[in-house]
């Protein structure tokens, strides 16, 4: 199909630049998402479209999650998109946490109308409204009452992938949208250690999950009661750092202890022929995910795509003057094309074939059509010329190292493709520790409040002592903008003294200005 | 996990027996869908919950589809949830179609009120109300507008896995429900022969994946003018006929022309610099099929699967009176399901490693262990008992024939792995021969109309004449409850006379009642 490349610019610019990060980071991510071809905004407020290009990332990305939810016993099903009214309302917490960004379905019907066209029937009103789910453990709890009797039912190890509605009034392209795409795991156990247990084991595995697929490092820990889920008694998370120095929420995982069993009146039998309440999570990420992979990797030139995650790996650029020098090269692309897509599957790609596309598109400069794939991200690009034909060779270059140093000459074609993979290994590992060291060289500390103040007007993170009270959180949050992200568990054991109200504090935090 | 066997009956009866499709075919299918997990009623008006083992069935769905899709060029996007009311009155025919049975958001905050709780907020009210999809054809329009300038921006092939919701009054599990999954494909072409050619190719795509993945026998061609799609030039469908002799529409095919071009104002520029409008075409199949798929091979002891659709195709159950009969049994048990999961990926099973599952619960006899997987509709049972040890054989039972005539005793346990592939081959292939001979052996012919009305009420599908006419058509539904379900493209070229007007007809149609 042809290509679309994203007409829309993110200003009245000049369409075939990308804004420099150090210009404006703004307009430079959202240059990429469009550039790219990863997204835009639609006529209807507050939605996305999600072009082609980013649909596949989000597909990749359920590729890994799917497969490590599996592997962990978990199994996919599906739950209504509409929740009756009373239902929202039984759990109180999440009822007004999420009240204000609510979607709410009145009417059924539309019916023609002589003057004014087609129009609402007023006859079809809902005895009861329905809201569009903005997360769905009031249906889903409402649901598990009826197949929870016994401790023989548990644990119940479900997710679903669905589309959730929350009515944000300002959004911006994957990072905040009224609609947007997740899954969403929801599990009742009979203890509470159990569940407990699966709160750390799913954090974990997003964790993994974005380390491991998306070369994107993050650190895990709880959220402050300020910051946790509406409905949880805590919330684990991963937290990053983009590369203007804010933090992105990228995943969470909630222990929800009893609450929406008592919400919902779910009760089972256990080995003792009593009845008791199960025990409860819930944990999800989202398209939102794709900015996160933005934020880390892209540079000025464009998108930056892990291997692991790229819906196309390598890009096989032929070169060559006329008909003559552009027949063999051409042959050995599609040789090329067609070892890499016959590889043995491997679990580091998903167990899908290796995708490599032939771009021979001689009426654009060799220049040109190199931008063009750097531009979307293409991990690899090999290029063959005439006289790499004559050697038998060709030319590797890295989309992580842009330029003659990531470029490796003369690599024998018939070892062509063992390189290739050999190399998209690499730069996954590459991508992952140049993302840390940026992330660590911008993890600062604060041990008085005012020099929090000066440093969090500077890009990075701050570890600072924090007296453990919502109020003194919101003092800061309202000062300074930074929220806590995250108490990380590995973070040192070093009691000190707040920095606002210097009472006692059990150890640093983390906070941030964030997504 | 702990299984979801549930727990509902279709009525008040005996929740251990399936009732048998000659007593009730009605509650026969309802008893399936409950007794094998796969889907129920949600307390939400005409939506369902997709339990794991439902949804296991869609994620093979849509593996098969997918592929398929991808093959021919085409991409997955996403498109919003919500649709205008304007947009949806601009193409008329759709909109008269589909305005009986919309959901329709009007406002989009909840608030607290003192004396009644949770109430939807007056002053929270949408400008213009929005329409959750009942299908894109007219949110994509709208955005193709941006994407298409030159014949150069096209094909556009694009496809979006979604959510749709139709506000159905009778509604029936995977058959018919206020929301429900689909896939729907939206086309944009430079010229007809290309739209009308993509049409084609999608309906062959759904025949394929219909016959060589579910195993269900169609027959393909066009609707009649009163059956199409509401704003198609003409529909193409696949059509199957369950058990019970009923039709089931499963997938169609549609080309649209250029109506929502116009209707939406999109235009490119030619080869020779003139302005355009493409061609569209649009395709979908939904969750329905889940239905289809039931009532085409499922028997009175449950569900059967086709291989390549079933989630887990092979169930391996030790046998033995006691521990030390057990042990070595079960060992070999995990051997051969250990490597059956290890055999090469083929692309029978979409590439996915063959899943056997062991149930070693020995607190239930042979016999109930059996039945149990016999009711969910595993296509492989492996028997292994403590004889079958000394001579280092198990025993191979089909699901597609219960009882004696499909055991195969004194397979070598080494080769058994390569058996059960074979096997599950085979019956891959039986299930549609059977499936197809019951077909064939129900398609009827009627020359006049008393003869038709006769027929009509046994099961099968009626070959007839007809002059072409809407009006016939709608009489003869009237009065038969009988529809055109089909005009076979492989129909014999057999001009006659319309059964009930006696004007002439260019050949025979195919006539049901339908789901």
């Amino acid at each position: 199909m042809a290509e679309q490349k994203g007409k829309q610019s993110a200003g009245g610019k000049d369409n075939n630049k990308i804004t420099s990060r150090a210009e404006n980071y703004s307009d430079w991510y959202l240059d990429i998402v469009h550039r790219a071809g990863l997204a835009e905004n639609s006529d209807v407020r507050g939605c996305m479209v999600i072009k082609p290009q980013g649909y596949a990332l989000w597909e990749k990305m359920q590729l890994g999650l799917d497969g490590m939810f599996k592997e962990t016993g978990h199994r996919n099903a599906y739950f209504p998109l509409f929740i009756p009214k009373s239902y929202f309302a039984k759990e109180e917490q999440m009822a007004e946490g999420f009240a204000k960004e609510c979607a709410v379905v009145t009417h059924y019907r539309l019916k023609s109308d002589p003057t004014h066209g087609i129009i609402v029937d007023p006859e079809a009103k809902l005895e009861e409204e329905l809201i569009i789910r903005p997360t769905s453990e009031t249906i889903i709890w409402n649901t598990y009452r009826n197949w929870i009797q016994s401790y023989r039912d548990l644990p119940i190890l479900i997710n679903q992938w669905a589309n959730v509605v929350r009515w944000e009034m300002r959004t911006r392209l994957f990072l905040r949208t009224a609609e947007f795409l997740w899954q969403e795991g929801h599990t009742a156990h009979a203890t509470q250690i159990e569940a407990e247990q699966e709160t750390q084991q799913m954090v974990d595995i997003y964790r993994r999950f974005a380390e491991e697929w998306m070369a994107m490092p993050v650190l895990v820990g709880p959220k402050s009661e300020g910051q946790k889920f509406p409905g949880a008694v805590y919330t684990l998370c991963i937290e990053a750092m983009m590369q203007d120095g804010r933090a992105l929420q990228a995943g969470t995982s909630h222990f929800l202890g009893q609450n929406f069993a008592k919400a919902f009146d779910v009760t089972f039998q256990n080995e003792k022929a009593q009845r008791e309440h199960p025990w409860a999570t819930s944990w999800g990420v989202s398209t939102r995910l794709i900015g996160g992979l933005i934020m880390t990797h892209s540079d000025d030139t464009g998108l930056v795509l892990p291997p692991r995650l790229a819906p196309i790996q390598v890009v096989i650029v032929p070169l060559g003057k006329n008909e003559t020098e552009r027949a063999p090269v051409i042959e050995a692309a599609k040789q090329l094309q067609q070892t890499l897509r016959s590889l043995p599957r491997q679990e580091f790609f998903g167990y899908q074939s290796i995708q490599a596309v032939i771009d021979d598109d001689y009426q654009k400069s060799p220049g040109f059509r190199f931008a063009e794939w750097e531009l979307r991200g293409i991990p690899v690009r090999v290029e063959i010329g005439p006289k790499d034909m004559e050697n038998k060779t060709c030319v590797l270059a890295r989309r992580d190292q842009p330029g003659k140093e990531g470029k490796q000459m003369g690599i024998p074609l018939t070892g062509a493709a063992d390189a290739i993979v050999g190399l998209l290994h690499q730069i996954q590992t590459n991508l992952f520790e140049r993302a840390k060291k940026f992330r660590d060289s911008n993890l600062f500390y604060a041990d008085t409040y005012d020099d929090f103040k000066k440093q969090i007007e500077s890009p990075g993170f701050i570890w600072a002592h924090w007296d453990g009270t919502r109020e003194t959180e919101e003092k800061i949050a309202e000062e300074t903008k930074a929220t806590i992200r995250c108490i990380p568990f590995n973070r040192p054991s070093e009691p000190g003294k707040c920095m606002v109200t210097g009472k006692p504090s059990a150890g640093r935090v983390i906070f941030a200005r964030s997504y």
